[in-house]
C-alpha cells in the first residue's frame, strides 16, 4: 500500500520514478495508481511511442504522444446500484481539467517540435460530456494556432491507428480513451514493456511509471525487461533538465536493443535482466 | 429522419437492411441509428471481421467476431450540467441486458462452431458497472461448458489485438468497448468498407447495416465500394434461414476481390461501383 510517507515524499522531493502496481478486478481496494494520480493532482498522462529501432514489428516510423487527461472522466469513482441489477457508473468531464489538459498538449506540441494535436472523443453520442472537451480543446488552440488541431471519433482512431499510425502526432483525450489507445499504440512498436509514461502534477510535480503488469510469475528469476522503466527514467531525467544525460542513457538502451545480441525473452532473446542492464552500463 | 412508418415496417417484417447514417457531433438530434437500435430493441450488434482472400493488410488469418450491447452502457443518453463546466454522464449496467448479451454471444459461438468468448472489459477501474457485467458472462458461461471462456481488460485487450488477433474468437463487450474494438478489428483486415454488420433484437427481429460513413463528397460519382452492405445482406440471408443463397453471394463478393481486377478505389482499383457489381452478377 501507499504510505503517508510515500505521499509526502513525492510533494517534497517533486519528482518520482515508479514500478507497476497491481489493481484488483471487480472488487476490493481501490486502484493504487489511481490513487496516486489523485492525490498527487496528476492531471496529464504523457506517454510517448515510437518504434524502436531494429525491433521488428507490423508498424515502421510509429512516433506519436498520447496525452491522457488523468484524474476524471469514466474513473471518477462514482458508482451506485440504484436498484438491485442496474448499476449507474459516472462520468465526469469539467472545463477545469479538460482545459488542463489542452493547455499541456498544445504546450507539449510546441516544446517537443510537434506539429500537430489531434483530440479524440466521442462527442456524436455522449454529445455533452464530450462536447466540452472539445470544446476546452478548440478554445486552447486558438492561442496555438501555429499548431495543426483536428479531431477524430475515438472508435475511427483505433481505425485509422491501426490502418496508418504515421498520420498522428500528439493525440489528447479524455482518460478512459487515452487509457485504451495507448496501449493499443504501445501494441504497433512491441508492447508495454518498450513505452515509457509520465504523470505531469501542477508546479512540475512528475511521477513517471513503468505501466506494463507486476508478472508475478517471473518475479526474482532475473528474467524482466526494464526497457520500459530505463525510458521512464530518460523522461524524469528531461524533466529535470538533464537532456544530456537523458540523451545518452536513451541512446545506450536502444543501441543494445539495436544490436540484439543482449535482448531480454520478451524480444525475442536469452539475455537476463542483468546482461541487459550491464551491455547498457558498457555503453555509458 | 425515420418516419412512424420505416419503424412500422421493420416491425411487421422482422428484418432489414440500411445503409449508413450521419450523426452530428456534440449538439443536434440524437443518432438515428441509436434511436433505430433503442426503439426497435436490438440488443446485441454482431460484427464478424475476417481477413479478405487476397486482399493484403498487415494481418492474415484475422477471424473473430466482436457482440457488442447495443442499448445501454456509455450510450444511455442521460447527460447533465451539474453546475457551469461539469458535465456528468451516466453508463448505465443492468443484469438483464448484459445477461442477454452474454446468452447471444455463447448462443452464437455454439451455432457457428466458434470455441472460445472473450468478455472484454475494465473492472479494474468501474468496478461494479463492469463487475456486473462479468458476473453475468460468468453466469451464462456456467451453461455452455463446452465454450472455452475468459476476461481480457479493454486497454490490454486493444494491445493484443495490434498484436495477435488471431488469439481471439468471439469478443463480448458493453457497447461503447464494442463499438471501439469492432472498429479497431475492422481496421486490421482493411476498414469499415469490408466489414458487415447485425443488429439483433428478440424474437427474431435483426436489422443489418453497413456502419460506415455516408461518404457525401462522392455521393452520385459510382465509386462507393458496397461490399459491407453485400456482406451484411449474406447476414441477413443467413438470418432468414438461406444458407445457400448467402454462401453463393458470399462466396461471388470475395473472389471478385481475390481476383483484383474489378476493386473499387478504396481498395487500389479502378473500377466503378456498377462495374464491381456487375462482375459479381456474372459469378452468380
Ligand atoms: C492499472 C490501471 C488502473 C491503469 C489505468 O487504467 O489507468 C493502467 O491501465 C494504466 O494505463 O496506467
Ligand atoms: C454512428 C455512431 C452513432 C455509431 C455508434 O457509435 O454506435 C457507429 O460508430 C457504429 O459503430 O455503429
Amino acid at each position: 500500500m501507499i504510505t503517508r510517507e510515500n505521499l509526502d515524499s513525492m510533494l517534497t522531493n517533486r519528482v518520482g520514478l515508479k514500478g507497476p502496481m497491481t489493481t484488483p478486478i471487480g472488487k476490493g481496494f481501490r486502484s493504487l495508481n489511481l490513487t496516486l494520480r489523485k492525490e498527487l493532482g496528476l492531471y496529464a498522462n504523457v506517454r510517448p511511442c515510437f518504434s524502436i529501432p531494429g525491433y521488428k514489428t507490423r508498424y515502421d516510423n510509429v512516433n506519436l504522444v498520447t496525452i491522457r487527461e488523468n484524474t476524471e472522466g469514466e474513473y471518477s469513482g462514482l458508482e451506485h446500484e440504484v436498484v438491485k441489477g442496474v448499476v449507474e457508473s459516472l462520468k465526469v468531464i469539467t472545463r477545469v481539467a479538460s482545459t488542463r489538459v489542452a493547455e499541456y498538449a498544445f504546450k507539449y506540441a510546441v516544446d517537443n517540435q510537434r506539429r500537430k494535436v489531434t483530440a479524440v472523443h466521442k462527442a456524436n453520442i455522449m454529445k455533452m460530456a464530450d462536447g466540452l472537451f472539445l470544446r476546452c480543446c478548440r478554445e486552447v488552440h486558438e492561442k496555438y494556432p501555429d499548431i495543426e488541431y483536428n479531431e477524430v471519433i475515438v472508435d475511427n482512431a483505433c481505425m485509422q491507428l491501426v490502418k496508418n499510425p504515421s498520420q498522428f502526432d500528439v493525440l489528447v483525450m479524455p482518460n478512459l480513451y487515452g487509457d485504451i489507445i495507448s496501449d493499443l499504440c504501445a501494441g504497433l512498436i512491441g508492447g508495454l514493456g518498450l513505452t515509457p509514461s509520465g504523470n505531469i502534477g501542477a508546479g512540475g510535480l512528475a511521477l513517471m511509471e513503468a505501466v506494463h503488469g507486476t508478472a508475478p510469475d517471473i518475479a526474482g528469476h532475473n528474467k524482466a525487461n526494464p526497457t520500459a522503466l530505463l525510458l521512464s527514467s530518460v523522461m524524469m531525467l528531461r524533466h529535470l533538465g538533464q537532456n544530456d544525460v537523458a540523451d545518452n542513457l536513451q541512446q545506450a538502451v536502444l543501441t543494445t536493443i539495436a544490436e540484439g545480441k543482449f535482448r531480454t525473452g520478451d524480444l525475442g532473446g536469452t539475455a537476463t535482466t542483468s546482461e541487459f542492464a550491464q551491455a547498457i552500463m558498457d555503453k555509458l
